[in-house]
């Protein structure tokens, strides 16, 4: 195991949005992707964190990515709009997008939006929160490079695509849920291969279609979706409705973040925006919601657990504790972050080499 | 294994229709149950077909389905309607919100029905194969008696719950999937118990929690969700979407189709419709479709893999063939459906001991 320091969120944010603003990018974009890594972090998403701030950099500095995007939004029917994200860094299209379905369902009750010439969103969660916020449940569909093989196939063909969704609550914790379709993330497969730690059997294929707990070969290879074929079949639809759909790169030409400098990603994205009180008052819903997580709490429980919990309800808890505690960050991605901010001069934070309070 | 007899579909049809008329429903109604069940059959989706004519002629005899529903549609948002299914047969509201669900879609791109007082709607994909009738995008949710325990509880509380998606091609397959939550359909375990035949290891659990292969036992028991909590978070937002927000039974509260005859179901389901050309045109819709299609089949594939498909495919060319070579149905399920049928007066077919012809 590698050594961790910890960081107040305010100052990891703070040199995420100083390292963007570097790009050429506005403060409020700079500041927009700071928050969405920052918020990964703290909900213990550390794959979709500050980690990934030198591979984001490096595809903006070598054009792949656009820091000055002109994000076009066009109505295509009632309740439907479509965004052209310009190449941009692909949260500034999501939120923009996310707003729009939200603008959409408040008229009609439900909206979609469908995105191309995007890239990697991040944490498909950060939607999520962003309709839970403006009080309204979402679902939010994307497509991404290469990872798995679609059922009978050997090659990496489907994206790990996550899926996530968010319903808001009365006085309980919302149901937030973000998942890939691999059995594990492939950032958390790129954390131990950065962290050098080894994956368990049966996450993964290197590229001569071998199972391997090497978590480098992996991350070279095939991830298996979870859930046998239902993952693949769900992973299909995920491309086909964010991809083939929205007029995006599709059917395995998203272009590896890693891997593949040859062109922009165009990666699709599909966002879903409804009204949680359409079919009774929103007190009502509220109050049925609140009645969900009360029977969550008392049901029976299985051998060596505590607590049952809604979805999404360990990483909000996650994420009241590490804004007490600081984030936790691996001496390697600090050391990245240290060398990326020497390139540009802006400086890395101290952190601690403890929490700086334990957790009540 | 048990013997099994051939039946041309149209003759399990016209008998399904016959005994479902028997129950003071209209003919209209009747035959669209007929046909959704033998669909199922012909799908070789055996686990939701003519199989299940028993259970639904008993919650017709006592009283918790009605057999002459008053279908209420109420348009509730611009884009959006409410259907209260009165205690029907789930396949009776079903088919008219995924039209209405259409009908919303041609006008604002994008629609959706949210169905309570339903009740077991059948297939999944029937609602899929309707949308794609009428060239439309479609996503089913629905909820179901609980039949898997929540991640973290030990207790049967969320439904087998399926989701299903279909998407319209050009000259090729659509994709159309349809799966429950379970790692196998529970309908798949109760005909595994009713062949007599023992289920695979790691499937379900026991009423006391334990592992066990008897089917029979599973089938009372505790089904696991596929890929872990993943599936058991999929199966948490199909209950919410379906049960929590359109104001259907939810939370642990929909009734067993086999063990509770207490009260009706209240069934929630949510149809969702979408245009295919919100984004492109039509063709050009259908042309990435086909090249999709295209690159599934000439992806290099898994060893002892012939062909990869679609999903949707290989029910599609086993429709293809049983509709040639008649159903085949096992005798403990017919012995139960010609009990059924004397009971009414109504004969059921003789069938062939053998397919009529051979698949091509």
């Amino acid at each position: 195991m590698s050594e961790v320091r910890y960081f107040r969120s305010e100052d990891l944010g703070d040199f995420a949005k100083r390292i963007f603003s570097t790009t050429g990018m506005s403060a409020e974009h700079a500041g927009q992707i700071a928050n969405g890594l920052v918020r990964a972090n703290l909900r213990g998403i550390d794959s979709h964190g500050v980690s990934r701030i030198p591979m984001y950099l490096e595809r903006l500095r070598v054009g792949l990515v656009n820091p000055r995007p002109d994000i076009k939004i066009k109505h295509v029917a009632g309740a439907v709009s479509e965004v052209d994200g310009d190449n941009a860094m692909g949260f500034i299209p999501s939120h923009v997008a996310m707003d729009e379905a939200i603008r959409l369902a408040s008229q009609s009750g439900i909206g979609l939006v469908g995105v191309h010439r995007s890239t990697h969103f991040g944490m498909g969660a950060l939607y999520a929160l962003q309709a839970i916020d403006a009080g309204y449940i979402s679902m939010i569909f994307t497509n991404s490079s290469p990872a798995i093989a679609m059922w009978g196939g050997r090659s990496a063909f489907l994206g790990a695509s996550p899926i996530a969704a968010g319903i808001p609550a009365g006085k309980h914790p919302p149901y937030v849920m973000d998942m890939a379709m691999t059995v594990i993330a492939r950032g958390k497969i790129r954390l131990a291969a950065m962290r050098g730690e080894s994956i368990a059997e049966g996450l993964a294929l290197d590229v001569d279609g071998n199972t391997t707990t090497d978590a480098s070969k992996a991350f070279e290879g095939v991830c298996l979706p979870f859930g046998g074929v239902k993952g693949s079949v769900l992973a299909t639809l995920m491309d086909l409705m964010s991809g083939t759909l929205t007029g995006a790169n599709h059917a395995g030409d998203v272009k590896s973040l890693y891997f593949d400098h040859s062109e922009p990603q165009n990666v699709g994205h599909l966002f879903f925006a409804i009204k949680p009180d359409l079919f009774m008052s929103l007190s009502d819903f509220e109050g049925r919601m609140d009645e969900y997580y009360g029977r969550i709490k008392s049901m029976p429980r299985a051998a060596g657990v505590d607590e049952v919990m809604m979805p999404g309800e360990p990483e909000q808890r996650r994420e009241d504790q590490r804004r007490r505690t600081g984030i936790p960050v691996t001496d390697n991605v600090i050391s990245d972050l240290i060398a990326e901010g020497t390139r540009v001069n802006v400086l890395f934070p101290e952190g601690e080499p403890k929490a700086f309070t334990e957790a009540a």
